[in-house]
C-alpha cells in the first residue's frame, strides 16, 4: 500500500529487477547522451540516483521539468552502480513528474544557505539536508522516549495545555480567552466580567503538567506527560521558544536516588536509540554541524553520572582557579557558567546537583531536615548546562502548607492538590526534560527554532 | 530501581519467598485473628490481596491505619491462595504505611459512585476501577497509534498550538494573548494595538495540525501529528471538549484509496492491540460499562469496511424503510442519525463514504472531475458515528486557489501552503481520528469527560 522508501532500498543495497520510488529532485547533472538525477523522499539523508538514457521517450522534455525540487516518480531496474559514491543506481525505464519547481523562484537552489535564511522559508526548509537530519532524528528522540517509559510500564497521561491555575510560578503566562478582546465585557465595577468567558474565569496555557501528572502518579504509580508547554517571557535568544515540548515522568514510591537513576538511565537510552536508528544523520551532524556530537553521546552513554550536592559544588566553584562573571555563594542560583564549568571541565562529564537552598526552588520540593535545602536535583551536561531539572515532592501536608505561604500563596488555591497529601500521600519525585533543548543537545544545533518545525518566539508565529 | 508491579506479580501467578509492593489500600476485610487487605498500584485492575495476621508487631494500630485509599508498602512471602478470587496472595511480614486516608472526609469509599459525581473530585477518581481501566485503556491506545505509524516509517511531527491562521474554517477560535485583558492597549484609531502583543499579531489555539503537517509530508513522505486541538464552540454536550487530542497522519503520493486503507489498518491495528494489552479492562467494560465492547472490537477487526460514495449513500438513505429527523437529500450533510444507520443498520459494519459535495467540505479537499464532489472520506462505525474524517488533498494550484477564493478566503493569507503546490507538488492525502472519540469507542464510556483525565468544557477548567 505504501510506497517503497529510499531508505530501505539504499539499506538492502541489493539490485533489483523492478522498482518504484516516489521522491523529490535534489540536483541533475546532464551528460552526453543521459542525466543523474538524485531523489530524495524525506526517509534519509542519502539520496537514490536514477540514470536516464536519452531512448527514454520525450527524455529532452523531461529533463527539462527535473530540476531541483521537482517531484518525481521513477521506476526502472536497480542495479549496482559503476560510478563512485553509491553502490546501487535506479535504471530508469519511466520518469513521470508530478509537480514542477520553476528554478528562477524555487528558492532551494543547490548552494547552502543559512539557518537565518532557511527560518523565513519555514515551509520549505524540511526539504533540505540539515532540516531532514534534524527532524528525523527529532522523531526518534520521542519514538525513544515513548518505548523507555512503555517499557518501564508507565502511562503516558495527557494534561491539559488549558489551565485556571496562575500559580505553578514558571515565569510569565498566556492568556486564553474566548472574549471579544475589541470588547471586553466588564462588570458593574469594571472589573473584567469572566462569566462571559468560556471557562467563566481567566485561563493561560500551561508552563508544566506536573501538578496534574503528580494526580495521575498518584493512581498509576508510573506516568509520564510529553506535551506542549508555553512561557510569554521575552526572551529573543537562540535558547528561548514560547511554545516547546516537554517530558515529565513522575514515579510513586520514589525518593531521590531513584529518580536520579531513572534521569541517567532515560538520557542514555535516547542517545543510544538516536545512534542505532539514525547514524548517518548522527555522522552529518557531526561532519557539517558540529565535530564533538559523537563525542558528546559517547560520553553521556559510557560514564557514570557525577553526584554531587549543591552545597559541594559551590564549594568546588569558590575554589576553581577560574574567573567568573557571575558571584559565586551559598544560597544564589548557579549560572549557566558555573554549570558548564562543573560539567565540561571538573568533571568532564554529566553531574547531577542536588539539594538546592529552599528559597531558590519551587515549593513543591521535599524540604530536607536542615531545613534550608530541598531534594532537587539538575543534570547538567557538557556544552549544553541544565538539561534536566527535577526533585523529590513534598509528601508532608504541613510542610508543604508553610512552603506555599512562604512562597506566597494561598492553599486553598491548591485544595486538590494538597488533597493528594491528604488521602494516601506517598513519596514521591519526577523530572522535567525540555525536549527541543535535548534535540539541539543530541544534533549539535546551535538555534533552538532550528530543532522545531514551526518555532514561536517574540513578534513570529509564522506558518 | 523501579518496584515490582502488581500487575507483573499476578500475571506471573507464582509463589515468591520474598516481595515486596507498593501501594493503595482498596477494601480491607478484618476477621478473627487476621485481616485480609487489597493492594492496587495501577498497573492492573486487579488487586493484589495481602493477608496480615495479629502476630505482626503493631498489629492492632496497623490495622486501624488500612482504610480504603490509605497508601501502602506490603512485604512478605507471595504464596498460593487458599480462598477463592485469587490464585496467589501475599502473606505480610512487614506492613509500613506511608499515608492514611480519613475514612470521614476521603470521598471515595467503597461503595459505587456516580461518573457525575466523580468528575468533580477528578484528581481522585483515577483511583476508581473504571478510571483506571479507563486510563490505561487510553495510554495502550496512544502506544498503538505511535506504534502504527513508526513501524511504517511516518514521523511524528509536532506542530504549533499557537496559530496565527484563522482560516482553518472548523468553528470558533480560543484567542492567545500576552496583552493585559483590563487594559489592552489601542493605536491612534482606537485598533487594538497588536505590535504590543507577544506574537505582534492577533494568535489563537489550533484548531488541526494538517496544514503544517502538509509542509512535513513535502519533506519527509510520511508523517501524523499526535497533540491537542482547541474549539471555542459552546457545545455543553456529552461528545465536545474544548480541548482534546487529534491524530493526523498525512501522507504523499498517495490517494484516496490508499487513504481509506492505511486509516483501516490503522483502526484495527488499535483495536488489536487494546484487546492484547489490555484483556482484563475490556472484559470490565464489557460486564460494567457496555456489554457491546467486546462485539464492536471484534466486528471492527474482522470485518472489511464497506466502501459508498456519498450519492450512494444519500440514495440508500433515500429508500430507508425508516423515518429521520432530518431531510436526506443530495448536496446536504449527513446527519449523526444517517450515519448510524448506514453503519449500525445497513451494513453493520464501519462503513467509508467519500465523494461529497464540494459546498459541504473545507477548501483543501480534492475536487473531482464532475466538479461537484471531492475526495473526501468520512468513516462511520457503528454506535459512534463519525470517527475519522480525510481527504485526498488538492495539489492543483490553480484549483486550489479559486477554492480558497470560493469559501471567502485570500490566497495571500495562505502562500506558504500554496508553495506546496507551486514547488513539487504531489498527489497527497490523509485524514483526522479525534482521539477522544476513539477511547469513547473503544470503552464504550457514555460521556467525553469521562476519557480524558482533566477535561476542559464550558465553564469548567478544574484542576
Amino acid at each position: 500500500m505504501l510506497n517503497r522508501r529510499i531508505a530501505e532500498v539504499l539499506r538492502s543495497g541489493q539490485p533489483e529487477d523492478s522498482l518504484i520510488v516516489k521522491g523529490w529532485v535534489r540536483t541533475k547533472r546532464e551528460l552526453k547522451g543521459f542525466a543523474f538525477i538524485e531523489v530524495n523522499d524525506g526517509s534519509s539523508l542519502a539520496n537514490l540516483q536514477a540514470v536516464i538514457n536519452q531512448d527514454l521517450p520525450d527524455y529532452e522534455a523531461i529533463i527539462k521539468q527535473l530540476n531541483t525540487g521537482a517531484s518525481v516518480e521513477v521506476s526502472g531496474v536497480l542495479v549496482a552502480s559503476q560510478g563512485k559514491g553509491q553502490r546501487i543506481e535506479l535504471q530508469a525505464a519511466a520518469v513521470k513528474v508530478y509537480g514542477e519547481a520553476d528554478p528562477e523562484t524555487y528558492p532551494l537552489q543547490k548552494k547552502r544557505h543559512s539557518f537565518e535564511f532557511l527560518r523565513t522559508i519555514g515551509h520549505l526548509r524540511s526539504r533540505t539536508n540539515s532540516f531532514g537530519a534534524v527532524f528525523r532524528v527529532r522523531n526518534a528522540c520521542s519514538a525513544a522516549i515513548h518505548e523507555f517509559f512503555q517499557q518501564r510500564g508507565f502511562l503516558w497521561v495527557h494534561t491539559p495545555v488549558i489551565t485556571a491555575n496562575d500559580c505553578e510560578g514558571a515565569g510569565e503566562l498566556f492568556s486564553v480567552t474566548s472574549l471579544d478582546l475589541k470588547n471586553i465585557p466588564r462588570t458593574d465595577n469594571q472589573a473584567i466580567d469572566y462569566t462571559q468567558d468560556f471557562f467563566g474565569k481567566p485561563t493561560y496555557l500551561t508552563v508544566s503538567g506536573q501538578l496534574q501528572a503528580e494526580v495521575m502518579a498518584m493512581a498509576f504509580s508510573n506516568v509520564y506527560t510529553f506535551g506542549p508547554t508555553f512561557r510569554a517571557e521575552n526572551s529573543n535568544t537562540s535558547r528561548h521558544l514560547a511554545e516547546f515540548w516537554m517530558v515529565e515522568p513522575e514515579i510513586a514510591f520514589c525518593d531521590l536516588d531513584g529518580n536520579m537513576d531513572l534521569a541517567e538511565a532515560f538520557l542514555k537510552h535516547i542517545f543510544q536509540y538516536v545512534l542505532e536508528k539514525c547514524p548517518e544523520d548522527m555522522e552529518f551532524f557531526n561532519q557539517r554541524i558540529d565535530n564533538t556530537v559523537l563525542a558528546t553521546a559517547d560520553n553521556i552513554i559510557n560514564n557514570q553520572f557525577e553526584r554531587l550536592t549543591y552545597t559541594e559544588a559551590v564549594k568546588l566553584l569558590e575554589t576553581a582557579k577560574v574567573k567568573f562573571e557571575y558571584p559565586v555563594s551559598w544560597g544564589l542560583d548557579l549560572q549557566s557558567e558555573h554549570e558548564r564549568y562543573l560539567a565540561e571541565q571538573l568533571f568532564k562529564k554529566p553531574v547531577i546537583v542536588t539539594d538546592y537552598p529552599a528559597e531558590i526552588k519551587a515549593f513543591y520540593m521535599r524540604l530536607n531536615d536542615d531545613e534550608k535545602t530541598v531534594r532537587a536535583m539538575d543534570i547538567l551536561a557538557p556544552k549544553i548546562g541544565e538539561i534536566i531539572g527535577g526533585s523529590q515532592r513534598e509528601e508532608r501536608l504541613e510542610v508543604l502548607e508553610k512552603r506555599i505561604l512562604a512562597q506566597g500563596m494561598q492553599p486553598e488555591d491548591l485544595s486538590w492538590y494538597l488533597d493528594l497529601r491528604r488521602y494516601g500521600s506517598v513519596p514521591h519525585a519526577g523530572f522535567g526534560l525540555g525536549f527541543e533543548r535535548l534535540v539541539q543537545f543530541i544534533t549539535g544545533m546551535a538555534n533552538i527554532r532550528d530543532v522545531i518545525p514551526f518555532p514561536r518566539t517574540p513578534q513570529s508565529a509564522e506558518f
